[in-house]
């Protein structure tokens, strides 16, 4: 009864921000992301009647506080579900920095969810693993899927309808790129969980954020669908500075930015100014994610170097979660 | 018919942006400031029917562009009102960098309506300085008074009701500070005129803005009048953040912030964990304004210096615009 699976983690081009129910992690609106091939989550999940409680190893280093009680209810979320009662023993391997707003629990959650699903001996169709994915982790939902993918809110009580779908497969836009300039490699200080529940309660502007999310949903499908980089890039950069503004605004206020952060957010204005199409978005954290195409990649990296960005993750549309080995004794 | 007037720019600690009516600048909320007194502007106008036209001069240099025709605007309004066709030199001096976000034409046209309405031997009243000079720049309407000012909206059409009262004179919080830190010199890509043009039209978070303003200005006039600094910074620093969150959401984004700012902000925030009372304000600019009281000052200078701002410019509340000389020949 084991399992492992691998997860992309996914960056969002129209951002999730804000439950609309926090224990089923039920969004206030639809969101839109890539899966990146750069930032991946290997997951082990073993089951045992010998084990006598949940344990989480993350990047080799056995883990007790919040990390692995979220882990430790996610199993507890399965086991209910398909009628187990084992402990299971999970160990992840994260390629980049977990904690830094590289939307690590994306890979994270859609990684448990088919590794320990699997382990169980189950065979869940991509919906079901996005509605229990989710429930790990919002974001997770999306990684299921490879290539472009939409959550679909929902607007039922219990979640049933909401989940992420497919909208286009790595192969149709293979010239599309991410590159994740590290600013800062530190854990954020505010999670995005506790960010976005002070924003939804504190923010006088998240109500108006709201209100011009389904425009940017319609662009941004138009834009993958079309291979729009220009449409896609601005509509997926005011998206997040919209995102941005509602947490700058919530009491108290909350600002992932740090100066790096405006360095490159200058940056990519300025490749822009002369005439590359670059366009960043950022989530909960500092880093900056620049989406562009394979043709500019090499010109914008070179500027982000010579700018003092030494580390940056290169990425293409990537997989959605995979099964990679299953053990069954 | 010459006279010079002196003018302390001022800072909002309730911000004005974004006008119901360009021409008149006729603002759609209301504002509180207070003037710095490290932050003046010395103008000498001079009227005579010997002039060709307009002159304006700033720092000792001969202005031809887009100022040079803002002063004239002015004059030509002032000649309107008061029945004069005498052309005019001005001469300004400012003790602080102009039009780097240091609310240059608060006292550039404070002083300008002061001194050229002097000069052509009049001498109006308050009130009618601030209505005049608000033509000139909204923020201007304040620095006629000391202290710390209110510029009410008003609701006519015509103006006539929107002019700055005295909230308080600079005696009633003698220990109350500004400190103005230096993050550039540079000139702002986008003038505070177009930028607030480009929010009202564009951002979809300012008519919440509009909707939070009149519970800032109730707050603060309360922080003033029982002189609580808590209250006074808190609400001064998140009113600063909803009126940046407004402009980063304009199409296209305007980001007044540079990496000097965020460390600016994160030091403040970094001396709140400490328990000191340090608030910021910034404007359309990069530069970070900090609110505080005298008996902090040091360890805020101290701090600041040793996070690498080396020019700050410290201030009291100021005086309001006065005549200091004049020559009626």
């Amino acid at each position: 009864m084991k399992a492992t699976a691998n997860a992309n983690a996914n960056i969002a081009l129209v951002k999730y921000w804000g439950k609309r129910n926090e224990k089923l992690i039920l969004p206030h609106n639809s969101s839109i992301s890539v899966t990146l091939d750069g930032l991946k989550t290997t997951t082990t999940a073993e089951f045992s009647k010998n084990f006598h409680k949940d344990e989480f190893t993350l990047n080799g280093e056995r883990k007790s506080g919040e990390e692995a009680k979220k882990v430790s209810a996610h199993l507890t979320l399965i086991r209910k579900m398909f009628r187990r009662k084992e402990f299971c023993r999970v160990e992840s391997q994260n390629n980049f920095p977990s904690s830094a707003g590289l939307a690590s629990s994306s890979s994270a959650f859609a990684a448990l969810t088919l590794a320990s699903i699997s382990a169980l001996g189950f065979n869940p169709k991509p919906k079901e693993l996005s509605i229990i994915a989710r429930q790990g982790s919002g974001s997770a939902s999306r990684s299921i899927f490879g290539g472009f993918a939409e959550w679909k809110k929902g607007v039922q009580v219990g979640g049933g309808d909401s989940y992420a779908v497919q909208l286009y497969p790595k192969e149709h836009w293979p010239e599309f790129r991410v590159l994740a300039c590290i600013v800062s490699e530190e854990e954020k200080k505010v999670k995005s969980r506790a960010g976005m529940k002070q924003t939804v309660e504190t923010s006088p502007f998240y109500r108006a954020w709201l209100a011009t999310v389904e425009e940017d949903l319609k662009k941004t499908r138009r834009a993958i669908k079309e291979k729009n980089i220009g449409l896609l890039g601005k509509t997926a950069e005011l998206n997040c500075l919209k995102m941005q503004a509602t947490m700058i605004t919530t009491a108290p206020s909350i600002v992932y930015w740090e100066e790096g952060t405006l360095k490159a957010m200058h940056a990519v204005w300025q490749l822009r100014e002369e005439g590359v199409n670059a366009f960043f978005t950022m989530d909960a954290g500092p880093q900056v994610k620049i989406t562009c195409l394979e043709k500019d990649l090499q010109k914008i990296k070179q500027r982000m170097n010579s700018e003092g960005f030494g580390k940056i993750i290169e990425s293409r549309p990537g997989d959605g979660t995979v099964l990679s080995t299953k053990h069954l004794f």
